[in-house]
This record gives structure tokens, C-alpha cells and sequence, in this order.
């Protein structure tokens, strides 16, 4: 059902078939996101992003956002610290079209020096929503407290500063040197043939002029920086050693504290991956899970408490979050440092095990049911894994994870010395020294 | 492919068969919301929602997470001024399990003093989560001012206060008398059978013992109340005579001013919703909209920026929400009033009908292939409705909107003297007076 063709400029273009739906989930996507910023150009992913909505050499941004919006489409993007993604969802008919306005997004925007100072405003807004939003905000304090100063520390959206400093030759330069044929990956999933799929996208590259170049291959998936992740799990083994991690308080007026408590986690190559999954789920994925149960259903002092677990190409991270009254916030702390001790010293029970792998196969399989769902496995196949698992053996993989393989990965990442991030109306970061020691 | 039975309790089935997916959306839907609620019991029907998941005469609040969670479901409830629902998405073969679990909690759940109290704190803990996420809270300050101290007016959540004082005696009285079988409707759209399910819903129900008293009819749709809703259009015509709104102002200390400008709208009963739809859409439904091009696309002022219409049994409220700094306020509200204006004085262009009726017909027909949007469809008929329109003739009163149905609708609503409720760094509401008269 999947078919995959590399163009000569190394555009690769990848497809799924369901015959069972009249939806088609079509993707551009780009192997560029936060991580591959410098200072400088912080931000300057998720700007592209929204810069090419804003005209091409044959749609200025009014036709860009009408043409599907005609035809009752949903089109969209999103970026994230690996990648960047634009897409849609449209009947079948209307692929074509929808072929013909992303690729026209991706290959021949202007971005001209107008459009980057109106869009400025537009992002300057969206980091202040995003910081009005507790819940949102203390997520980007703890990978900053995490990974401190580094591409993976930085916020996506950049910072005020930051994107008050971008400059259009900035950020048209960056658009050229990471938008080329070879760094993109088309994937589409629905009622589709991929030879028409081919066709399409080939016509709309050809006539970019973004096929006529070069030979290349594509861009190999994304495989991090040893060197760094070796850094950072010395630092946190560092840390560990000493006993203690750190906390990053950000003060708010806030009714509820919102925290993060983590440490470093797998990277997306590690296969362990599986095993951390079903530990996850069972720890903090659902309404059965340790933490759930602890914090909200037997005590009720939260209404959000969850925990998860992160992958990048060369590390990852592990960690809880809850939201909280002030005034809970240590009884809070303390029960989920007691659940990370336990889960360390005895691991998972029999049904735990169980249910954390009927967690995982539900949402893999439930999840398959959406064209949108399934376009994401496909690029992210090619963009950071390297390899597109068949769900059958995922499914295996979730079934050979033992009880031992849970313990030893919570042993190894649970032991380290976590990292607290905390939003809500505190003071002093001091006063939460004992909850990461 | 959608059939109903009415069981002799009054108790509704309807299902839809599509045998095209492998999964299957479950929902008991009981006619109970907010706005059903005395002072008293302000915020009941929600706090009732948490408690159906603590524990059922055979099961505790774990047993019922972890019963579908082991399966790889997805189980959860809303509530809403009107309705409340308790759903799950399963397997097709996991469906016996999903009808045992919920319907055991609909009928069976013991709300102990106890799980009252514990389940206090959670809603203290929600209600001070909504509170702290600004763009939710204007929502809610907005209905309070358009609606005032009526059912309607009040938050879903109920308030600090009311959740303080409501006690195990008063819930469960409520929860008996709100939850009789003639007042629920299970709906369900998937892979099924109608027959296997009337078979697996009326097991549950007579297991509890909630089949076997008098015959009773369903009850019918909500009609809301006809003199409230006379009451509240007269006194908005009575606000727009004297040719001024009213405004009401959260002070938050926040990096955004969050508004909401709106005015009263229609009843669900009222056949004019569809116009109202293709307005709305047009308006401030997608990126092609005119508040989205007025206000971000051309002058970059917000992020997030749209127009909305809500139904009710007896009232409507059509609305702009915009988020955006505090110092562009002025500036954004000035062209809410003006776009507003030229809606009510011009209408749409040609263009633009075409648009919204599109982007109407793509949301519907896309939103078939969810088993869960199509469950709610069923629902909602019975409950709200009183019918359920056939995709088809949906379309065909898409299709019939005129650009003179949207003028007459646009003056019809939208000349009235807006209600405008603020949530940002302000001291003084006054300062906002003229965006109302």
C-alpha cells in the first residue's frame, strides 16, 4: 500500500492508499526546524513557516488562503525542533489543487521584506499567547533548564528579541538553503494513486524550476550531533553523580503552579524507544496510569497530571507534568518523586505491563483510521528515522517488551538527578531545592 | 444506514453503520448541562460528569479506567450548557466492553460522599486552570455579560463558591433525577451492527435494573424557555435603541489582551443557522475570512483572530475573539466595528457566499469519516434537533443560501449595540465605552 519514488533532484515522494476513505492528507515537509538555528536566526524556522503563506511569484496571500478554503479544505503547517511541515486535507477531487498551492508555498515564495515586517507583529503576538499560557510556557522552561543555551534549549518561536532582529536577507537566505528538493519530503495518505500523486508533484516542481538542477540525493535522515548529546548525558550523569539537579522557577500570578519535572531521555534511534513507551503509558499515559490514580483520582489535587516522553534524533527527554494550587505544589513534588523511586527500584506489575502495551497498540492502530495520522508516519519515516517500521512490527515490538527490559530503562534514565521547571507565583526558586536532590 | 430504537423506558438508540472503518465511537448522552442548574447547584452537572468515573456498584474508579485503556481504547466525557456526553473509541470487537463500562457508570455509580469530597479538589483545580488560560476565561466573562445572572450566563464549571458548597445529597439527588433512561440517547457510529447494540445496551441497562419500571416516552428535544429567550432579545433590542452595549473587564496582568465582541444570535431551531453558518465563515472562519485578512494578514495586529456563532435551545451569540497586545487594541477593535459595519450595510461579495458555503460543505463532508463526529450527529438530533438531517439535504440548505439571506441576516443581528468583555492589563473598563456604542 505504500509506494515511495525519488525524483532526480532527490525530492522524495511517498504514498499511502486507503481505497476506504474519499479524504486525501497532503504533505510538504521540511527537514528544518528549531535545532538547526543559530542565536542568531533563533526562530527563523517557524517565521518561514508562516512567511509562505504570504505570496508567491502566482498567488499573493489572499489566493493562497482562499483556494482551498473555496473547496472546503483545511490547510495548515506547523513547525517543530526537527521539522517543518505544510499541509491539507481535501476530498480526493481536489488534490490537484491542493498539490498545486503547497507546492507553489514551499517552492516560489517571495518573502519579501513587506511580508516580513507584517508577519513580525503577527509572531511577536504568538509568543505572547503562548507565554500568557502557563501550561505552555513551563513546557519551554524545562527543555531551556534541560539543555540550558543549546539548539534543543531554544524556544521554536524564537524570542521577542530575536525575532525583532531577523532580518528578511536572514531569513530568505535560510529559505533557500534549507528548502531544496533534496531536504523535502511529500507524503500522502488517502483515496489516491501514487503515479497521479508523481505527476502532480512533478508538474509543480518542473514548473518552479526546481527539478531542472542538479542530480542529488535525497538528504539522509536527521542524525543529531554526537558530540553534543554526548555532552549534555555527561552533564546529566555529572549532575546525577552529585546528587542533585536544578530548578528553574518563572514567576506569574498565576491561580494554579504549573511544573515539569524531568530528565534526559532516548533518542529516536535508540529501540529502546518501545520500551520507554509502554513504561510511559503505564506511569502517566491514561486515567489507569500510577500518577493519574496518585495525584488526581485517590487525593484530587490536580485536574491535568501526565507524564511523557520525548525523542530527537540525538537525545531525548522523560518527565511529568502537572498543574496544581500553590499551596499543593509540595505534596505534588513529593508524590511524584515517590512514584519515579518506585518505578526505579521495583519497575512495573504484570498488568501494568499489559496495559501499557494495550495503551500503545490502541493508539497505533485506532490512530490508522486518519489519512492525517498516517501522511505523518510516512515523512517522519524518511525525515528521522531512516526507516519505515510496518505496523505489524511495531506491534511486535510493543509485544516483546518484558518486565526486566522496563525496569533496567527506568533504572538508567529514572535514577539521574531530575530537572524542575515551575510557572506560578513563587519567589524563590530555592525554596524547591529539595524537590530535585 | 442510521437506525433507532426506543427501548419501553424511553431509552434511545440510534446507530450508523460504516463498514468501512474497524473502529467504533460509543456515547451516552444525557440531556443535562449548566443551564439546567438553580444557583445552588451551580456547576453540577460537570462536577457529576468527574464523579460517574469513581466508582459503580461493581466497579471502583480504577477498575473503570483501566477497562478500556487495557484495550487500547479511548474513553472520556464533556458537558456542556445543554448536554453531557460520556463516549469511548474501541475496536469494533472491544465494543460488548465500552457498552458494559459506560453504561454500568450512567446507571450505576454510587457518587459517595467520599469521592465528593476528593473529587472537590479537581474541580477547584479546573476551574483555576481555565481561569489562568485567558483566551478560555473571555469566553466565559463574554457569556456572563451578554446573558447575566441566568442559567445561560453561568460557567459551565460552576465557581469556586458554588463547587464549595454543593454536598454529596445534592448531586446524587441530581443525578438521579437527571438520569432516567427516557432522558439518555446512546448513539453510536462504526462498525456495528444495530441489532448486536440494542442487544448489548439493553443487557447493560436491565443488569442495573433501569429497564424493568413504567413505560415513559423520551423526553423531547430541549426547547429552552420562550419567555427568557423574549426576555433577552428584548432587552438586547432595548440595548441597541438606546444605542450603546455594555462591556465588562477581567483585570489580568497578561502579555495579551484577550476580547470577545459579540451580540445575540439565533436559536438552534431557527432554519436561518445555515445562513448564519455562510457568514460566519465568510466573516471569520478561515484564513481567507475577512477579520483574518483585516486584522493579521494586512496589518499583522493578532495571531489568533475569528468570528463565531453558538446555538442554544431558546438564543444564539455570534462573536469576534482576538487576542493581541494590549497597545494594539484600540486599533483591532476599530476594525472589528468597521468590518462589522460593512457586513451589516453590504453584506458578502458573490466571492465570498461562494467561499463560506464551501468551506461549510468541506468541514461536513470531511468530517463523515470520523466515527466520533458522526455518533455526536445522532446525538445531537434527538436531543437538540428533534431531527436528523440527511447529509444531503444539509448540503441542499447550504447550497439555497442567497447573498440577500446574508444581508438580512447581518442586519438582523449584527446592527445591535455589541456586548464587549475584555481579559487583560487594564484598570478601567470605561476606556473601552466607545467600541460599544
Amino acid at each position: 500500500m505504500v509506494r515511495r519514488t525519488v525524483l532526480p533532484g532527490g525530492l522524495r515522494i511517498i504514498t499511502e492508499a486507503m481505497p476506504q476513505v474519499r479524504s486525501v492528507s497532503f504533505g510538504v515537509w521540511a527537514s528544518v526546524g528549531s535545532r538547526d538555528e543559530t542565536p542568531a536566526l533563533a526562530g527563523a524556522s517557524h517565521y518561514l513557516e508562516h512567511l509562505l503563506f504570504k505570496g508567491t511569484r502566482r498567488r499573493d496571500a489572499m489566493e493562497i488562503s482562499s483556494a482551498l478554503d473555496a473547496v472546503g479544505g483545511e490547510m495548515n503547517a506547523f513547525t517543530t525542533k526537527e521539522y517543518t511541515c505544510y499541509y491539507a486535507r481535501v476530498l480526493d477531487a481536489d488534490l490537484p489543487l491542493a498539490v498545486d498551492v503547497i507546492c507553489d508555498m514551499v517552492t516560489s515564495s517571495l518573502v519579501t521584506a513587506a511580508d516580513v515586517d507584517s508577519e513580525r507583529g503577527v509572531i511577536l503576538e504568538e509568543i505572547a499567547m503562548h507565554d500568557d499560557d502557563p501550561s505552555d510556557a513551563v513546557h519551554d522552561l524545562f527543555a531551556e533548564e534541560l539543555w540550558g543555551d543549546s539548539p534543543l534549549g531554544r524556544p521554536i518561536l524564537g524570542t521577542t528579541e530575536s525575532i525583532e532582529a531577523l532580518t528578511r536577507r536572514q531569513v530568505y537566505g535560510y529559505y533557500r538553503r534549507r528548502y531544496r528538493p533534496e531536504s523535502l519530503v511529500v507524503a500522502v495518505a488517502g483515496n489516491v494513486e501514487h503515479r497521479a500523486v508523481v505527476r502532480l508533484v512533478t508538474q509543480a516542481f518542473e514548473q518552479a524550476g526546481r527539478l531542472n538542477g542538479q542530480v542529488s540525493d535525497p538528504t539522509p535522515p536527521r542524525s543529531g550531533n554526537p558530540s553534543r548529546a554526548l555532552a549534555s548525558a555527561a552533564s546529566a550523569a555529572a549532575a546525577a553523580t552529585a546528587g542533585r539537579g536544578s530548578v528553574r522557577l518563572a514567576h506569574r500570578p498565576t491561580e494554579q503552579a504549573n511544573l515539569v519535572l524531568g530528565v534526559p531521555g532516548l533518542p529516536r534511534s535508540d529501540d529502546r524507544r518501545f520500551v520507554l513507551g509502554v513504561l510511559n503509558a503505564a506511569f502517566g499515559g491514561g486515567m489507569s496510569s500510577r500518577l493519574f490514580q496518585e495525584v488526581r483520582e485517590k487525593r484530587g489535587l490536580a485536574y491535568a497530571v501526565y507524564s511523557f516522553a520525548s525523542h530527537y534524533a540525538d537525545s531525548g527527554m522523560v518527565g511529568i507534568y502537572a498543574g496544581c494550587l500553590p499551596s499543593k505544589i509540595d505534596e505534588v513534588l513529593d508524590i511524584c518523586r515517590d512514584e519515579l523511586e518506585k518505578v526505579v527500584s521495583s519497575g512495573l506489575t504484570d498488568e501494568e505491563l499489559e496495559r501499557g502495551k494495550g495503551q500503545l497498540r490502541g493508539s497505533l492502530v485506532l490512530g490508522l483510521e486518519d489519512t492525517g495520522s498516517r501522511m505523518g508516519r510516512l515523512a517522519k519515516a524518511d525525515l528521522v528515522y531512516g526507516e519505515l517500521l510496518s505496523v505489524d512490527e511495531i506491534l511486535r515490538r510493543i509485544d516483546a517488551v518484558t518486565l526486566d527490559d522496563v525496569r533496567r530503562i527506568g533504572k538508567e534514565l529514572l535514577e539521574a538527578a531530575p530537572t524542575l521547571a515551575v510557572v506560578g507565583p513563587f519567589e524563590d526558586a530555592d525554596r524547591f531545592a529539595g524537590a530535585v536532590r
